[in-house]
């Protein structure tokens, strides 16, 4: 999408004999656009799991030009297959509820070990992590056609007027390769001329919504307005959101969706006050083997210092300044999940499903068995 | 409650001649507790103006206290009536919409002028000034005395095992003049020997839960672990919260309950879990002329840099870090109100109460007439 009137990717190759990964430093946004390079797997590693990029779709792809990177790095060695397995395991190590991660790891596993030599090998890779780049937004494209038309009901039924969407998080182009999932039916409507307008929730404890959620929507020109995370119930109540279009972690084949921590809630909500609640993701985010979200999908503990702490512009730096008494002990769990029953619809890549095993076997047939 | 194995309430009078109000100053908590001296009317004002001190119970207790140095200074003028009604104002005028307030200058109003010669006058402002503070306190206490058989009953069924119980903002002994409203079962039951540890919600935008809940709570050595607002669904979903007790800002006679901003989304979220709900709150907060607290409640829209600015502790001085993009808009609404169909009870000073017109008729029946 749109910076400053410049279209970029989150993630991209550059250089002329080396090539260097290149990617959108998320740790200083949105205070700072700074591009960031990464030259070996090893930074790979630490750019995904110190969230310097971070989003289901992104971390795919920079997991596909990760094990680009580790069979460039295993080529110069002597065992390619030990080191290549070695430095696979490390990326897979970085984030653990991301499946996206897995997947391209382990495509690019099948990619590199149908190359004959180690020349082809690192060449398979490199022709591979693009195409899981271009895949990632070839995808999020198809996601905001499908969801557009949903936009566009809304505002004739309320006679071309302003259609006010709440999103949770940032599953903007920020968290894939381009347009990202729930923005992408926003960005959508909104280049088509359709008037929309985004509640933005802050999204404590990393505060992704304020810190990029925002700042994308608004270097797109998409209006909208920062909210804390506590306010979308009391916006339901009285009329003033339209919709909810969140992501997704990982979802189930019976339709649950975990989603960053709070989603839930809001879903709630949004079933209290018959608010139509879509939850937008590619294909690539089912997670086909598991079917009860809640019990089943392992969520993520992080360190209590992102609760403790908040992050910030002050006199022209970042700094963190302590919320609480200095020896206040605190939880934080990266995800929850928002049972299928309190979702209206995923729009995929494909189309609009329910969120539902049948609907989802409608929509992806070869991975839903009919008695599953 | 303690501090540092101290017991305090929040706001008191000493001096040998010329008495003066202590009160915690609460801008410098959690991370410095200094008590600050109150020699006039005029400071009384500003503490309360400028939320050195806040809570309902608190400013009203702090207005009595007003009064009182309103009355000594009008002792020194040759117009005492004109002058002690001129003083009342500017008190009534610091925070117009607390009802507390209003009905502590109020009484003490009909006190003062009951009394015969001026010296007599003083005399009672500050004899009722005490009553008032007195009777917050002892109304907290009784509501701790009416929660703590739910907790431990609550405790007997996990076979003496910890009571997990989920807080939202500050309804804490800071807020009134001793125990607190939602805190006043958990005090009790701490203070019997029930286990207990209590699940903190920050509290997005100004953070009173990390600042003012974490620190009592702490001081006065009650288990607990910070959360984020966005985190008790989750935790909902996974049995580790036995009950949520929240405090309330207004309640209706049908038991719909105005509370800060986010409280209506715990309160979905207890439903959806089984999870009992309770509303802690002394008589004092019941508006007994509304009834559908949705529709009826005005809600108090806030400035919007107290959500784009994060106030903390950074190294040693309280500062402010701008954690969104300079230019992103932000609304601001300071509560939410919680439909009386979500709450499992109320806890008053008189017992524990359906959250109903006919819950409420049988606890105060001089209030709710039968046919309403």
């Amino acid at each position: 999408m749109k910076v400053n009137n410049t279209h970029y990717r989150t993630i991209w190759v550059e250089g002329e004999q080396t090539l260097v990964v290149k990617t959108i430093n998320q740790q200083e946004l949105p205070h700072r656009f700074e591009i960031m390079d990464i030259v070996d797997s090893q930074q790979m590693c630490r750019a995904i799991s110190e969230m310097y990029l971070r989003g289901a779709g992104l971390i795919g792809a920079a997991a596909g030009y990760g094990m680009y990177l580790a069979a460039r790095e295993a080529a110069t060695g002597s065992d390619f297959e030990a080191e290549l397995e070695r430095l696979a395991g490390l990326l897979e190590a970085t984030r653990p509820t991301a499946c996206n991660l897995a997947r391209a790891v382990c495509r690019q596993q099948a990619a590199i070990a149908a190359a004959a030599t180690i020349e082809e090998k690192v060449a398979a890779a490199l022709r591979t992590a693009g195409e899981i780049a271009d895949e990632d937004a070839e995808f999020c494209r198809r996601i905001g056609e499908h969801g557009l038309p949903i936009i566009k009901r809304i505002s004739e039924a309320k006679g071309g007027g302003v259609v006010n969407i709440l999103t949770h998080c940032n599953a903007g182009w920020l968290a894939f390769v381009d347009y990202g999932s729930a923005t992408a039916p926003i960005y959508a409507a909104h280049d088509a001329g359709i008037p929309v307008h985004v509640w933005v929730d802050e999204t404590r404890p990393r505060n992704q919504g304020a810190a990029l959620t925002a700042w994308e929507l608004g270097r797109h020109g998409v209006p909208h307005h920062l909210i804390p995370d506590n306010a979308g119930g009391h916006l339901m109540q009285h009329r003033k959101v339209d919709m909810v279009i969140t992501g997704a972690d990982r979802v189930t084949v019976a339709g649950d969706a975990a989603n960053k921590i709070g989603t839930y809630l809001k879903a709630l909500a949004a079933k209290d006050n018959g608010v139509p609640f879509y939850v937008a993701l590619p294909g690539t985010t089912f997670d086909w083997a598991l079917s009860n979200g809640v019990r089943e999908i392992p969520i993520e503990k992080r360190g209590s210092s992102e609760v403790r702490y908040m992050r910030g512009l002050l006199d022209g730096r970042l700094e963190e300044v302590l919320i609480c008494p200095e020896d206040t002990p605190a939880v934080n769990y990266g995800f929850d999940v928002t049972p299928s029953r309190l979702i209206t619809g995923l729009i995929c890549e494909r189309g609009v499903a329910e969120a539902s095993r049948k609907g989802l076997a409608a929509l992806y047939p070869e991975e839903v068995p009919v008695h599953g």
